[in-house]
């Protein structure tokens, strides 16, 4: 049975949810963190619905079986697909990356025009789209399937000439669809790690300053008022135990984690689903 | 029990194994195929050797369920790690792309200096270098791993010029490694959909005429003969049944599956596995 002391549970389809960890610990200094990346069967980006949401409920049962207090979807594709039946399904509050960042792009965006940026699940399950509209329906969306983004991330290509020339063939499609946007949405949590990089082109290729919104920091702002609403917090005093970080390949995690996490990966184990 | 008359099982870890079948149907006219493609679970270039062996084994367990009487390993990483752990626990014989493709690359060698390209997975396994090797100890092998390629294939992006300058890096890297070369193996099922685009950069990078080798067709010919050596070639005179493509997850294979096959998809399932 999970308690205040209980650690939460964040998973992703692999190590882009690290960036999701990185926001919730300066967020949350006290939580202690069980982190679930399913490297063996990412990438989620490209998959079906129903793959996508089979696969997140055995790792959501696998974290509560770990007896986690709250979980954290720090994966776009799996939020967008799966959520609800996570809802359904599980004993525990939990939180996605779609609607905080849904709301920070609303609170940035003046115009009322935002732009998405996400894997073409994401971008086919329109999950933005809808969360977006029902904060405001007054807003346009205009959403950007970008596929290779992730293989470039992941390969550490981030500020090389072809790097630049992917981004700008995605933003020249965004604004062929829009003409026009002052907030950008990376609804990947692969994407921060090249937000330099697209938030000069977008600059450069809308002719003004675009808001680049990043969810991690929405949604580690969102889990610390959703803990305190619960009264899951950790109690104060006390010192939390270490975080333990999860693969269910071996493969490169604690190469790739460092550029996601920010720091050397500790207690990294294997696990099978 | 398997026959004369049951099926050849070939699986991939999603569409470029398409590639081979295409050879097949040409090298084998009568046979009957199942395919399986692991397309919830793909890619395999990025991952560790114990996860492909496990997903391999899974599958050929399926495959042999469904009475195959012959299994094609059409994926150059499962057909790197997993071969040796197949042979030994399978009742049927069976063929990796590696050693058919290892054998036409030192036919093709005049000056016995062969390049590889490959997934990280593939060319840390070092299976094409040490197959070589085997047939002729004074080649000089040059590998290079590519791991963007697979993407951009399956995107389509054949003749872009993204795809150029990602290929024209790569084999500036390898030529860098290696100085020079006259036979260039493509070890990955996903490459020969790019094969123009690389023997023209090859052929400029080189500044003379490369062997571009595409495994299929050299797996397809020792497939048969392994068939006629064990007396399992389809009955002459027979029809054969239709074939059958199975895949673990439904996005985009018909899209996807057409550029591969070189013709719609039929008989097109989803299992789980």
């Amino acid at each position: 049975m999970a308690t205040q002391n209980s650690p939460i549970g964040v998973f992703d389809s692999g190590i882009g949810g690290l960036t999701v960890v990185r926001a919730l610990k300066k967020a949350l200094p006290t939580e202690s963190l069980i982190y679930l990346g399913d490297t063996a069967r990412l990438p989620y980006g490209s998959k079906s619905a129903a793959t996508v949401t089979r696969y997140s409920s055995q790792i959501a049962d696998f974290l509560v079986g770990r007896q986690v207090k709250y979980l954290v979807v720090a994966c776009n594709t799996a939020s967008a697909y799966a959520l609800p039946h996570l809802r359904q399904s599980l004993q525990i509050p939990l939180m996605g990356v779609v609607e905080p960042g849904a709301a920070l792009a609303v609170a940035s965006s003046p115009k009322k025009k935002i732009g998405v940026l996400g894997t073409r699940g994401t971008i086919n399950s329109q999950a933005y789209r809808e969360a977006i509209l029902r904060l405001n329906p007054e807003v346009d969306v205009f959403s950007q399937a970008c596929p290779l983004l992730v293989p470039l991330a992941e390969e550490g290509w981030l500020d090389t000439a072809i790097s630049a020339d992917i981004v700008q063939h995605y933003l020249d499609l965004l604004k062929a669809s829009c003409g026009e946007i002052d907030a950008l949405v990376l609804g990947c949590t692969h994407y921060p790690v090249l937000k330099d990089l697209i938030s000069l082109r977008a600059t450069m290729t809308f002719g003004h300053q675009i808001h680049v919104i990043d969810s991690a920091d929405a949604v580690a702002d969102a889990v610390a008022k959703d803990l305190e609403l619960q009264s899951l917090e950790y109690p104060p005093g006390l010192t939390a135990g270490a975080d333990h970080f999860l693969f269910t390949d071996d493969s490169r995690f604690n190469e790739i984690g460092k550029l996601f996490l920010g720091r050397n990966l500790s207690n990294a184990e294997h696990v099978d689903l």
